[in-house]
């Protein structure tokens, strides 16, 4: 199989490396080819998402992320701004499902801001849709009737949109503890509305599964009143970007957290849920686990090699329980010596 | 001056009748007026909102909401619904600046799910703007062009929308650290890109202000990592509907926070941040401060009567420290003796 590794801006190609290092060990068989993306990309080829990167990343078994993004871009026009890249990718690939674990990992209650035995009861996924939404309707400026200027974009879910994503959380909820929670806001919004109807519909090929439907303003306050309550979420696009993030940090170190973002058909990019971070890129200092966790994800869903999946996922809470530690998680290894430190787990 | 008060249902009553006793107690020449909103008024006049009870929000001086909801409505349709209320409300009196402090308070580390030295920092709030984006744009149910269903929502704000409600985030700052920091999403939305646009222009007008800005789904983050470096936040309605409520239930318990929605010429709506509570409605467990402290707010930005207002939070604070708790504080004192605990106060 081939892998498309994307390394991208700051510490990703640090922990893309890593991750490379951990697949290779693997001895499966692997090949590897490597494309600018994001900021690297504008630099080098005039766009965040050259044809080259594209065509690779359709070429390719599997996208294996790193990072993108730099405050030097952000007065860019729209289009030439590193995380179009990401949006292009999603879009260009049908990548409709984004999936985002977050648990508390052994040994690392002490990172979060809640309270030990609050964030250690954290053991959900959200199912974050993203190919839809208020992310990809029209939008613009335009002039009001009487000439203020304006900005608008139309958020927007259709039924087969809907049935598609709440299909891969009924699987998913039952794959798990069987417990599903679909967020919305249908008491101000007909997206949501339509959204709620469509997710009880599905339900019903789901009788194993126990659906429960929340406003997101609530499910905002229960992630952090009782995270535990939550197996699975499912959630449009941009409810699902803002309440991804926060679970992610409910969990603590979001220097351990992978995501997958697949489309119907086992095809998929895998980055970890952090940013690139430029502050510390190129010294070392970046924790790899999300984006070695971010490859076990890509094993387990793309390449249908759950067995080394929990491999890595093993060798990385071996590699934790050892005492091995980068700074953000309060040790001093580099992330080569993290990586090393996985690897030797495997 | 006369004061509306819409109780509604659940708890609404219990409390919005301790924060009326805490008003008496003041000797202010205050008027009261009861009307039914929400599904108390439905029931008694068919309608959330019934013209009688808008009739008196507008001829008041100010409003004492209490709060509305319970799951027998939830399938009424969607105009009859009791959240309508506040909705029409809110536009109807073009209230278009949402207040919502929240803060920890003296003693009550516990009730947070943060730990108590993250917790204990928190000192915010929050200016939602009320009267605009995707809660107000046109909305509703289509077919697509082969006949799927489709749920859209029209998400806008123009520039006079965000100059006011910058012109009320720049002057919180003032009044506070010096600290503003405008949540959007412009990495993606064209409504936050004009959103940034504006603030950076209003920004011009307060030299004295630090001006920040941070995507939501960061926001979101932050606000549980580390939500003592915020001062002052403002954001648009929907990002504002969830991070406030992120923001309450990070600074612990919900029965004591208030909120004031206010238009631009003083008046005001003033209520509790919390729900209806139909599971305890009607037992003398709600808290009544969070809706104490919303007539303190109402003193303050409504009838100009700030020492009051800084009497009326002075004794709720000095309840607490005597130790004077309802149940979801872990005390035994019921909604009216709470009452009498600030009343004695006074
Ligand atoms: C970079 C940005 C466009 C993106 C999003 O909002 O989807 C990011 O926040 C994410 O969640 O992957
Ligand atoms: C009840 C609902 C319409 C309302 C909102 O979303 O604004 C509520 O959540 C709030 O924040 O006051």
């Amino acid at each position: 199989p081939l892998i498309a590794l994307l390394p991208g801006d700051g510490i990703g190609p640090e922990v893309v490396a890593e991750a490379r290092r951990v697949l290779e060990a693997l001895d499966l068989d692997l090949t590897f080819e490597s494309a600018p993306v994001g900021g690297a990309a504008y630099e080098a080829l005039g766009h965040p998402l050259p044809p080259s990167t594209l065509d690779l990343a359709q070429r390719a078994d599997a996208v294996l992320f790193g990072a993108v993004g730099d405050a030097r871009y952000d007065s860019l026009e729209r289009a030439f701004r590193p995380e179009q890249a990401i949006l292009g990718l999603r879009k260009a690939l049908g990548l409709f499902a984004n999936l985002r674990p977050a648990k508390l990992f052994a040994g690392l209650e002490d990172a979060s801001a809640l309270k030990p035995e609050v964030a250690g009861a954290i053991d959900l996924v959200i199912i974050r849709e993203l190919n839809g939404d208020v992310y990809f309707g029209e939008k613009g400026q335009r002039k009001t009737a009487d000439g203020r200027r304006e900005g608008y974009d139309i958020m927007s879910y259709d039924e087969d949109q809907v049935r598609r994503i709440a299909h891969v959380g009924f699987q998913t909820a039952r794959g798990r503890t069987g417990k599903l929670c679909s967020v919305d806001k249908a008491n101000v919004l007909e997206t949501s509305q339509l959204w709620r109807d469509v997710v009880i519909e599905v339900s019903a090929e789901y009788s194993d599964v126990q659906l429960t439907h929340m406003y997101v303003d609530n499910a905002a306050m229960q992630l952090v009143r009782n995270p535990g309550q939550f197996d699975t979420i499912v959630t449009g696009n941009l409810f699902g970007d803002i309440l991804s993030d926060q679970a992610s940090m409910c969990a603590g170190s979001i220097g351990m957290l992978p995501s997958a973002s697949l489309n119907g058909t086992g095809k998929g990019m895998y980055e970890p849920i952090h940013g690139s971070a430029p502050d510390i890129a190129g010294q070392g200092k970046a924790n790899p686990c999300a984006t070695i966790l971010s490859a076990a994800m890509l094993l387990r869903h793309s390449l249908n090699a759950a067995a080394a999946a929990d491999r890595v996922e093993a060798a990385v809470t071996a590699a934790l329980v050892a005492g091995s530690r980068t700074p953000d998680l309060g040790g001093a290894l580099s992330t080569s010596a993290m990586g090393d430190a996985v690897v030797a787990k495997l």
